[in-house]
């Protein structure tokens, strides 16, 4: 890939804070310019050598881009890309990292049906956020998923395939609706149920958490800023994911309850296959 | 402490074979002797260098034996401390590391009061299981609950302390019923939960998992035979650990049905606090 002359980040957290880091260390970018809501902030990134730049007016920092990769929180993505594209449509593509894809590509295409934007969704992070957590290698074996539609300029496709790639990630293209419902079950199901089983934890019993206990409950420890817009605008299929589940576990309850062993060492047998199959 | 002579481990598979490789390198018994069901499988221990002898006769292999650890599947470890307590109570004294303790406790008790029995259990493993998975530091930093009772022999809750201690690990006392209350909420919960999640994957969506659903789902791997005992053994504890899960999730599926997305927060936070408290 020729480098870009220039790339900006709109939020430079973890997710962002990465790319910036990842761009530079592969000489993909020539300026990498941050765009933030703190001066502060974006001083201690460029301090700490992650961007070069720092803008707190995205249209003062976008001028000149040919990049723009909107990193922010999920609820804030649509205004920002918006924004983007108004300034920025005669220079740049424009992609975002954002977790739900739905609600932003359909936002973002009711206001502006010729935005040169295609959605991203790296299926990378942590539970810790913030830049100084951010790595130039979070993207490398990373599956990330790029949800053209019927409106999508032609191009971005390549485009978005190719920048990521270039960034170390493997990339699958489905429809918006079609990555919403998969990280129902895969990512946003897990989440509220680690937050459950947490939660149903007494407190007296903390002194014998060992590793089970830590694996299942490790993504309740992400930021509940960033998750509650996940839920929020992915909610009918977090809803029908959350019955799914509900019916699975209502059958190792019942097989529990009538102290059915056959029939519960079976559900197990199942699950393990499952795991087995997608845990590799 | 000073080393064994002897010492028996009835079931060479993880957690027995991981106790054997312990004793010898950190040269606390001069013998290791293995007692299984299968003469081929003791062989390949000793031929691995986990044990120094295989008895499929209990009897004979017990015999001048000062210490037995049963560490076969939890519904076969009360007949095996019985047998080994028939056999060894003279010169031995004898544990467990059974995930459950109140069944297995009570049934040693009530079929001989007076054997020199006290139940251990380390919070150590692994999904895998087998011998060949077993390492000598398994139980280094591990914690190990024991379980006295009223009935339980003067000195050996000293002994056990040592014992376990000696392998690295650190030693938390109570009641049989205290330990399965406690592990039915922080590893059997988890297990069910983790299980009902995996079955509840569309297999579509497979391509999409990441490590939100691998870490979420990890303990489903176990082995469904290994777990059924430990599941039937402490019902009345996992049954009410599932209905504190299930108003927990409820709580959460209720914000979500209901697009409050205060209350979801709130929760998430909740569970994060909870989560940061106890994963230090």
């Amino acid at each position: 890939m020729r480098p870009y002359q220039q790339v900006a980040i709109v939020g430079v957290g973890l997710l962002g804070g990465s790319i910036a880091k990842a761009l530079k260390s592969r000489n993909l970018a020539l300026t990498v310019v941050g765009i933030g809501r703190s001066q502060e902030r974006l001083e201690k990134a460029i301090n700490a050598g992650i961007i070069d730049k720092g803008f707190t007016d995205g249209t003062r920092g976008l001028e000149g881009t040919e990049l723009v990769i909107v990193c922010t929180p999920v609820d804030q993505a649509a205004d920002r890309i918006v924004e983007a594209a108004s300034v920025a449509a005669q220079t740049a593509w424009i992609t975002d990292v954002s977790s739900t894809k739905s609600e932003i590509v359909a936002a973002v295409e009711t206001a502006l049906p010729d935005a040169p934007f295609i959605g991203s969704h790296p299926l990378a992070g942590d539970h810790r956020s913030g830049p100084e957590f951010s790595q130039a290698d979070l993207y490398v074996g990373r599956t990330v998923v790029i949800t053209p539609t019927q409106r999508t300029a032609a191009g971005l496709v390549e485009r978005a395939t190719e920048f990521w790639e270039s960034l170390g990630s493997r990339v699958e293209l489905m429809s918006p609706e079609e990555h919403d419902h998969s990280v129902a079950h895969t990512s946003h199901l897990p989440h509220l149920v680690a937050t459950a089983l947490a939660l149903a934890t007494p407190e007296a019993c903390g002194r014998l958490v060992a590793s089970g206990w830590l694996d299942t409950t490790r993504v309740a420890a992400g930021e509940a800023a960033l998750w509650r817009p996940i839920f929020t605008t992915n909610r009918t299929e977090v809803i029908e994911a959350v019955a799914r589940f509900r019916a699975q576990l209502d059958r190792l309850a019942d097989a529990l309850d009538r102290n059915e062993g056959d029939a519960l060492e079976q559900l197990l047998v199942e699950g393990k296959r499952i795991r087995d199959a997608l845990g590799n």
